[in-house]
């Protein structure tokens, strides 16, 4: 058996880890962990040390670690058949049972799911889509895509351009010119305090329509956004947002592509984000929740109304010159199908809307005029705890002093796994689906615990 | 248990197929195979059809189907840990594991293996790696990349710009406005057939040279190419090709990207392409062999010399702002190591450097002088036939014809799969790695009766 000794040396000489600082990594400065096993809410490292996962693995891991079920399908599925293409209408019983219920579970209307591995490249995917559909619509100046700073769509040079945080940008030549970034719907973070919800909505519509009039409606073919903003600093719309937004988009002919990556398959407590929100997207990118993780797979979702145009195209033009090796992978597949069952059996969507505000609730009760709680939100199984220097002004801390990570760390120490969200002065939670109250109870205590470390 | 019927509705009302032409299958007049399980060469679909698969899916299955020790590898994987994610230094036993193994089997000096999930990902993961690289070197404005014509880099918006086959750009808006394409290497379609070989490379070379004084060489960052072209018409470099374009490199300071999506793991006989050429790229691309597609997982195998400027980058900036959800995937990663462990002990490189000439050798002398097979060209597991109307002017035929898919719709129906290469006549062959002698031979007499068939 190998040592963790030796792990770590193959680890520091050969392994490029992503997010991370590569020299330290590689001079054993910042070593991580090696994770061995996990079961529910739970992963263990090599070492046996057993920590509780209030972030899913990356808000990834929705029906919780572990699950035999999806184990053995995924284990049939590699003896059967690990892999065979899907191009020019090839498929398997595992991928074309996904798309039904896939199609089954989305907002009416959006009926055709194309297969990718990952968020990031599901939506390079709606960008060529929405870049063929202008086209054939005969539309060729119609082609920038606006997205919100504090956004967060992938990491490749067009899906990390529509991500509007600095941190993706910053030394990679980011955004490309095609993209155009509005005001994020950032209520507690809003220039006007003396806003209401309902206000600053209504400015942040504003703000979209000035920008869609500058560049020239004819020009802009896609809104972009989160129902929820996930990785910028998990912010719920203020009242009003997307029914002002919505009414921008449809006024200028705009297509709207809801990422729901994090809130697809029921973290906000219902299948899908988008309805919650009265939101009618042309186009839904997904991942993450559609296998839970145990393989990787992600997804567009199509409208019927824009894939009718779509294939339009395709009989005038021939195939669509579009595809990856991977789409519809049969382990994906074989893993999203066993994974949605379950979804349903375990009624883990009610649990998310039931656990994740218990949630945030406790939160609120466990940081009451704490000084230094400027905010805490949440909507289903999300929850973030804004920390500030002073309520007053709601100003951050000194980013040199690297506060949350502080706080994460204590947290870790005990035990539970919580994120410093980038760029700003938030921890995030986002743990499994299956969370108990027992659980819950866990993450706020050690949270109180870790913030009286590092604040006093 | 579903019927055919059943799914075949399903897969047309939802299922978004990759490179299919959407309406005519959402009509149901372009149906696919439901492909049900597969073993060594052969797959099978839900109506028992047995086919040899003569392109090992989409040249990825190097191990052949149905290896059981791959299986068992991803189900003991998912029953353990199914995921955890690789941000900030963490890993698993089996991505460590695969990240030394991968560094063990590279060129000298190629160390350091960052994880994607297929091949476009990995080569968007290149393009961010030498723009910041570059950044960090202080040379802002040396950012453009310069593919060749007919190479194939994948299909997002940046690895489908580098891709250079119309088909991937048409209706898309490709390429972007920082890549170039340069000659491609294809000697049997030169303009001058005066040319000997290294006439032609040396040609080519001089064309590279010329785009790079028009661009300025201190705005050219890096040439991506395959050692062999793959899905542009399965082409060998010409005698003296690398040689020649590498020293124009070195000369201008300008970093290659070797794409061994295809080459890697054996397919021509050797572990990786490049050394078999004598290339000494930067970084190399890795996917589809690197778990013969049992698993998602690509790969960017970064030189030292370039990871030191990276790592003293992260050490100025902070944590390098890329990653995937999905990098280094413990299921990907299982799959790698056990598929690595097989591609050793089953000697399949070995065999892949004799049965593939094999297979070459006797295509040719099965269609030695035939009026209308102008070239027959291979390396290791890799051969194309290449059809033409007239030998003498090596002219095509009329594409309307679609000679080609005429061709091999006529090896299906014989339980061949072979494929029609885009923008070209040419049936290529890339079978998976453990082919015997005895099944080249039924490729080669399939594909005499299907040309006979179409050609008369």
């Amino acid at each position: 058996m190998l040592t963790n000794d030796q792990l770590s040396k193959w680890d520091q000489d050969h392994f490029f880890h992503p997010s991370t600082a590569l020299g330290a990594h590689s001079r054993g400065e910042a070593q991580g962990m090696i994770i061995k096993t996990a079961e529910g809410c739970h992963i263990t490292d090599r070492d046996g040390n057993r920590m509780l996962d209030a972030f899913a693995g990356l808000y990834c891991v929705n029906i919780g670690y572990g699950r035999q079920e999806v184990a053995e399908a995924i284990a049939e599925q590699a003896r059967e058949l690990a892999y065979y293409h899907s191009y020019v209408g090839n498929g398997t019983e595992a991928s074309i049972t996904l798309a039904k219920m896939v199609a089954e579970r989305a907002p009416e209307g959006l009926n055709r799911v194309f297969f990718g591995q990952g968020g990031s490249d599901a939506n390079e995917t709606n960008i060529k889509l929405v870049w063929y559909y202008n086209n054939i619509l005969g539309r060729p100046q119609k082609k920038k895509i606006i997205s919100r700073w504090r956004g967060y769509h992938g990491s490749g040079l067009m899906s990390g351009s529509l991500t509007g945080l600095s941190l993706f940008h910053k030394k990679f030549d980011l955004p490309l010119d095609t993209v155009r970034h509005t005001t994020a719907p950032y209520y507690y973070q809003r220039e006007d305090a003396s806003q209401s919800e309902a206000e600053f909505s209504a400015q942040c519509a504003a703000d979209l329509e000035a920008l869609i009039e500058k560049e020239g409606a004819d020009t802009i073919a896609a809104f972009i956004a989160e129902p929820v903003i996930g990785t910028g600093g998990i912010v719920p719309p203020p009242e009003g947002y997307w029914e002002a937004i919505q009414k921008v988009l449809k006024k200028h002919d705009i297509l709207l592509i809801a990422d729901e990556v994090i809130t697809g398959f029921g973290r906000l407590g219902t299948m899908f984000g988008s309805p919650k929100y009265d939101m009618d997207p042309d186009i839904i990118t997904i991942a993450k929740g559609l296998t839970s993780a145990y393989a990787p797979l992600s997804g567009s979702i199509v409208h019927d109304r824009v894939f009718e145009v779509l294939a339009r195209g395709t009989d005038e033009n021939g195939p669509l010159g579009h595809g990856w090796t991977y789409s519809a992978h049969p382990i994906g597949a074989a893993a999203g199908v066993a994974n949605l069952k379950l979804l349903d059996s375990l009624g883990l969507v009610q649990n998310a809307g039931e656990v994740g505000p218990y949630l945030t609730e406790q939160m609120r009760k466990a940081f009451e005029g704490h000084d230094h709680v400027g905010d805490i939100r949440g909507v289903g199984m999300m929850t973030a705890l804004e920390l500030v220097s002073d309520r007053d002004t709601r100003a951050g801390f000194d980013p040199e002093k690297k506060l949350v990570p502080q706080i994460a760390a204590a947290m870790a120490k005990r035990g539970v796994i919580a994120r410093a969200m980038p760029q700003a002065d938030i921890v995030g939670y986002s743990p499994p689906l299956c969370l108990t109250r027992e659980e819950a109870d866990t993450i706020v205590g050690v949270s109180v615990e870790a913030v009286a470390e590092v604040l006093g």
